[in-house]
């Protein structure tokens, strides 16, 4: 049964429910939404899901970093999939409404940066609240607490409200990029457009350290694509640190720059290996590749044969 | 008027509250509590308020990472304090409350990670729910809507409740860094223990970029103390870079890799130079003292000049 | 008197003596072989001579190490301009002297390894045996003790003989490079098409040492030209270096390496900045300008001054 | 009858010689001295002789600079072992005569450079001349045409001299290093205290390059010991590396090392891993050790099979 579940950061109505149906497989699967990103991986560590869907980037409904932290701590977890959704909300009103009757809004805190120009432009006399998430907003519409909810132009059925505005949407190209966590098991196979993601620990708090980490990619050539800080709660100045690159586990290259990174971080998670949801090939320097790194080694052994 | 006014995150009982009366000049200013870090750190922009006190890292309120972005971005400020807040929770409830009545407890969302092994250990079979701040989580429970609170212990005789445990913590250590926040100035004086703060942003997304910027710090032995990054808002994958080093802009070695991050990054925002908390002496190299730089400037000027 | 006197590496009728006949300023001084390099230089040191005229990178009258020993230690000498000549020996024989009469040969042991090729091709059977110069060989087949001498063309009519071949060198675009050193003074005015010479002496035999010297220009975009170590003469394994980069040393890139290299080196000698015998124009990364330098000076000074 | 002929850097009666001697087996081979380093080498390459001794560093006989450009190209050769002679020289004079009688003196050029201040402050007026070896200037001292020579104490008997001085070196510790070099074979074991010897040829003239050869070392923690640059002959500005590094081609950080070497140079010359002729043991940094790459690459198997 647990096989069947699929858990995502709800309540439903959400970007990240909008997010899990663009996955072909949610269609057979039942899908549970959850209070919280920690709830939705538990239910995977637990086995009664088989995996979870949320967000890790740029998000709109929060949840970013308590899913790096999640993942970065507790029982390992996995990445197999990516998907990226463009942010854009719709206004939700009760049917009637008209911009000038907009007095009060809502949605999560998280969604108020993305559309603060708008409501300056359009709405200026306009207050904000939040809400505890965007498809709460809508509701506390629908109940008559707010004129407006900023959510995704999806919800609104759900909460028998209609889209009086679309696709507002302060920065131009945002979007939120989810994942889909499972237990650990072993990578997909390599598709030539994949990304690889780690949470590295520094072994000391020398001034060289987050040097030496960067070295370890860029000596082999490794594109870094992302790298956010998140404390350990250790304390002040304690950190770990995300970090997503280019490649495939099983790439020769990505290959050594784990086992570099392995021997001085304090410690490494392996997040997983998956395919890039732009499904941007690699860029692989010409003295990086496979064949490269087979010639090398074959070459090594030559010369431990005396026959360099 | 406004010299006289500082604004910080509110509502009034919580943890930024406690943290800006820690500041001596707390005494003699009129403190304003604002519904949002934007809100705060607006009202010292448009000059109704004098400086605002934010949490900026570890914060068991929220608005970190709203604090980086404020700062990154709308009209310059700059930081002139900071003030360190050990983290610890009291459990507020109606007095008479005794620990097994407690079936339901609220607080801010991200208080919760720092109780949830308290909470599961002592209370497992209790029920949580986020409150918009952990002073409105009191504010609930005063109301009854729920029987105990996390928030800070000085916020129970502002809501008639009484602290039923004290020293609530799941991490050994950890604290809240808060920053005080004005308009643009010249900045104090070097006290031998201080700190730089900037916000950088990458001329390009070629792999060594982030590298680059590192080696500036590295190269004239300028440690650098936090690195965060945060999404610009111009896409995934656009970042910018939250960099803390020690030492004074005045500082020779500072100063240089000031200059350094000016000419290779995309953009550079000076947010201040100013004393640690922790009033930890910079360490500083033998061969990267103000003296070794005047020293190497003079024999530079002897070069030129064919007097080597 | 001294100032009209040029010395350089002897004898007369070597490929020194033709370097520094290209230099137009020659033909009004006085121009003095010196039976060695270090000779040449002391002519200079102790004023009898204004300027001496001494090989320095792929010579093929030997020399090379000896000059850039010479140029690192000692009262300090600098360098003033370069010349460019490239290797091309004539085999010069007593007139009448056929190929096939050619049994032994003769020439300076460095231009051995210029001529072998072409000497186990043309003349396989042919003894060689070193002279103290190419010019002493020269002599020496004069005096009928071999048969032929490999030097310069020129040296043909000073000793009565005549080129039998020319233009023999094994190596493509093979040429020796000398420079015209004299005492300290300020260097000629930038061209744009300039180089600056150092010699570096590192603070320690930690392993990073030599990879902190080399980022000390990387990080500040100045293109290296040439690195060669020398053995300082305390030990097997104590190194100095001898650098070459692009650019002047008033070109403020320049200036802050060289100032950099003060700081972290345990000594550095300034050997001049000269114009390129090529004529290359240096190539200056656009972040690494002149002006690129007196913006970000500019803006550090305004965030000293709390205007950011 | 190859296997028990070594040749070596004559002429007989020199450093190279005594140095020879100083390995045990050499009192059991056939020891030939040979006319130049390229005639050592080549009778190793013909398999006329089993081995060569010839100077690599810091040589008083010069031959250094052949040594390295005669192992970087032509068919390849392997070193085997290194020793190293401290540097002192007798002045070997013909019997009777006294200091004051010394009014001319000879040796190898390179020589000078390391009894010139014993030269200036002993025998000030004294002229030198350069004789084609240190053995040949001991030769032309007992044919009368020199008063003294400056050559090893050992050649005094071979020439029917006597040392009138002993132990003459202007720089303290100064000593040169030979190597015995032969035709490739399985290296040595190793012994804890070992050195592996490269040459590289960059694969462009871009700046950066020589910045990522060092790179490849200090990313695993491997101690450089010396890099020297050497012309390639290909014109000037064009260079190949000498490297020494300490450890051996089994150790698993040193086999990286070359690995990646190969992949990034242009081309690599592997030279051989042979015990230290100073017996230091390699330092090995913690996270460096065999150990620490074999416990990264089992737990990169762990990753790939999803059970990180």
């Amino acid at each position: 049964m647990s096989a069947s579940r699929y858990t995502y950061l709800g309540p439903a109505g959400t970007f990240t429910e909008a997010a899990l149906r663009t996955l072909p497989e949610a269609a057979t699967r039942e899908l549970e939404p959850m209070v919280s990103v920690p709830a939705a991986l538990d239910a995977v560590r637990s086995g009664e899901a088989a995996a979870a869907l949320v967000p890790i980037e740029n998000s709109v409904e929060g949840g970013v970093t308590t899913t790096l932290d999640e993942l970065a701590s507790g029982e390992p977890l996995m990445i197999y999939r990516e998907v990226l959704l463009p942010i854009a909300f719709a206004l939700l009103v009760r049917p009637g409404t008209t911009l000038t009757d907009v007095k009060t809004v809502t949605g999560h805190p998280v969604a108020q940066p993305q559309v603060r120009k708008w409501l300056a432009a359009q709405l200026p006399h306009t207050a904000w609240e939040s809400a505890a998430s965007n498809a709460d907003g809508a509701r506390l519409v629908q109940e008559g607490r707010y004129d407006g909810a900023f959510a995704g132009e999806f919800a609104a059925a759900t909460y028998g409200l209609e889209p009086l505005v679309t696709d507002i949407h302060d920065a131009q190209n945002a979007a939120t990029r989810f994942v889909l966590v499972g237990r650990p098991a072993r990578p997909a196979a390599p598709t030539g457009a994949d990304k690889t993601s780690l949470v590295l620990w520094l072994r000391a708090d020398h001034p060289g350290a987050l040097l030496e980490l960067l070295q370890e990619y860029a000596v082999r050539g490794v594109n870094m694509m992302r790298i956010e800080s998140r404390p350990t709660g250790e304390g002040i100045g304690r950190y770990c640190f995300s970090v997503d690159c280019e490649g495939h586990i099983t790439d020769r290259r990505v290959g050594e720059v784990l086992m570099g990174l392995k021997r001085v971080c304090r410690g490494v998670r392996f997040l997983g290996s998956y395919p890039r949801a732009d499904q941007v090939p690699a860029t692989v320097r010409p003295d990086m590749t496979d064949a490269a790194f087979t010639d090398a080694a074959d070459w090594l052994n030559r010369c431990q044969d005396g026959r360099p």
